[in-house]
């Protein structure tokens, strides 16, 4: 780590926006009507609800889920309104959790500046999330058929679901892997995969390649939860941008410590979940080195980015394909 | 008050049971598909969140909204699987609304069983309420057109904002009493209204009898909302069977206290002020006698029944009208 780390997560953070760019590159103008429309979108005549949806247009990062969408679509054909409008409403949802999320996390920092929880208080929160969902809800049934909406409202449906099996199990420290990627693909996979298969669906792809995508996403949603486990074990709170009491302090049973914990005996165990406990991160990550557990991690990811990769085979080789190719890459090089 | 005040809320509560027994009878079957089918749709494979799920089927009472819904539908012409799906999608959207309103009021009793947010947390609560706003509109989708999901999402966006334009006024006690119209038309009636507008029109109603379903339920919900206010200040906790922190007590203007401090100089307010702010129930109440503000509440929850059925006169005489002309006027019968 350099001398001036203060600057690092600035450059690390600039240096990830400069990859997405040149990801973005063919739909840019496409992502601009996203933006534009999401903008719109987001507005009332009462003056003190205007307000709170500008404060959270902030919410909206780095677009992902509709630039897979975009990028499905442009891969697979032409991207026409119903790309749009469905983009906004990936964002919009994603935005929806993110403000309820941080009613859940108690959250006081959101990409730097205070949530909408500090600020308006958890009652807002929770109504102004619930008229996101709504409002995404209702904007979806302007495209040309109602499947974008079919799937989007089930997909919310199982992010929940995903998010209350987490809440259920936190300090369950006996949580299987099976059971972490259920709740993972539920409460990050679900909404990528549904985004990337509605992004060549409404390309006029068949079912085929529109389960390839969905496949791609949810491999993606995988990876990037398992790097979003790691970031948090080895990250920084300067770094991500929020206040980040860290997941194994919260209870939050993470992959890289399911890996552990099974691979340790009674007494190590006892020993991890000590240091879990009383919150002594230093020798928590030694022990977490020790078993190979950070690795084991990184490789799922990796393994993940693979069978994304490979599930494009059912695409044409050529510029679109590499570029998805690169994108799934790009969620290994998030910030660590 | 007779001695007996311990059966004065069972008996008070039975004779409505006994009302909206008749008052449904045209809809029985129709109801009991829609009964069968909210039981079926809140349903998850995960254990834990099953049983949440069954908890919650409580919160579902009266059913007003299915009811308006089939008996707008039973006026207009057929009932039909649509109507059965849009009662479904009402009911579901209306839990998910008292699942969040539970948070937002720290309710620890709803139909005086233990609220889901008492029993699991607010962090479940939310995630909850999330999964039944989504499920709903994917099921609304299920109709043969999307007019019915259009515009259940619609209605949610302003049901949300006027739930949040509440929130913002708290103890705000200079609010007009068009802003509270404003208000209590989208937390209240926006629901009401599309639950009738739509039976009409999947009944094949066409736009003015459509449109007419719609202020009908409108009204209904105003005058709903302010006998609402009525017992909140002049019932008791046993009679309505949640905990019962008063409106004014939390900082929520009514129409009657609205109407007192707009009659009333700068001392009188002030007094009446002081009052509830020092919890001094009874003063209070003494106040708002002198101004006539529970009369003056109870005359408008009047004119907007008188209005709800003047406005079916677009409808041919004969017994469903006189039937929802009875809806109306259960709505001013409210257990007071």
């Amino acid at each position: 780590m350099s001398a001036d780390t203060n600057n690092a997560p600035d450059s690390a953070a600039q240096a990830a926006k400069a990859i997405l760019a040149r990801l973005y590159t063919p739909i840019l103008t496409e992502l601009k009507q996203v933006e534009e429309m999401y903008r719109t979108e987001l507005s009332s005549d009462d003056p003190y609800i205007a307000n709170l949806l500008e404060y959270i247009e902030d919410y909206s990062g780095k677009k992902l889920r509709p630039a897979l969408l975009l990028l499905a679509g442009k891969a697979c054909g032409t991207v026409g309104r119903d790309h749009i409008i469905l983009g906004v409403v990936a964002e919009m949802l994603h935005t929806a959790t993110l403000v309820h999320d941080d009613i859940l996390d108690d959250a006081l920092l959101r990409r730097k500046r205070a949530s909408i929880n500090a600020l308006a208080g958890n009652e807002v929160s929770v109504l102004l999330g619930d008229h996101i969902f709504s409002h995404a809800f209702e904007i979806s049934l302007e495209c040309t058929t109602p499947v974008g909406a079919r799937e989007f409202s089930r997909a919310m449906a199982r992010t929940c679901f995903g998010e209350i099996m987490q809440v259920h199990n936190r300090n369950n420290f006996e949580l299987s892997e099976a059971k972490y990627f259920e709740i993972i693909e539920g409460k990050t996979a679900e909404l990528y995969a549904t985004s990337a298969m509605l992004g060549a669906h409404y390309s006029g792809a068949d079912e085929k390649t529109c389960r390839a995508f969905y496949d791609y996403g949810m491999n993606l949603g995988r990876a990037f939860q398992i790097m979003d486990d790691l970031l948090d074990l080895l990250g920084e709170e300067s770094l991500v941008g929020k206040t980040l009491g860290s997941d194994v302090e919260k209870g939050k049973p993470t992959l890289p410590l399911i890996h552990h914990l099974t691979h340790v005996n009674e007494a190590g165990r006892a020993q991890a979940l000590k240091a879990a406990a009383e919150g002594k991160r230093a020798e928590l990550m030694e022990l977490l080195h020790q078993t190979g557990s950070f690795k084991y991690a990184a490789a799922r990811a990796n393994a993940f980015v693979s069978a994304a990769k490979k599930g494009l085979d059912v695409l044409p080789g050529g510029d679109m394909r590499d570029l998805l190719y690169e994108v799934a890459e790009f969620v290994l090089s998030r910030e660590l």
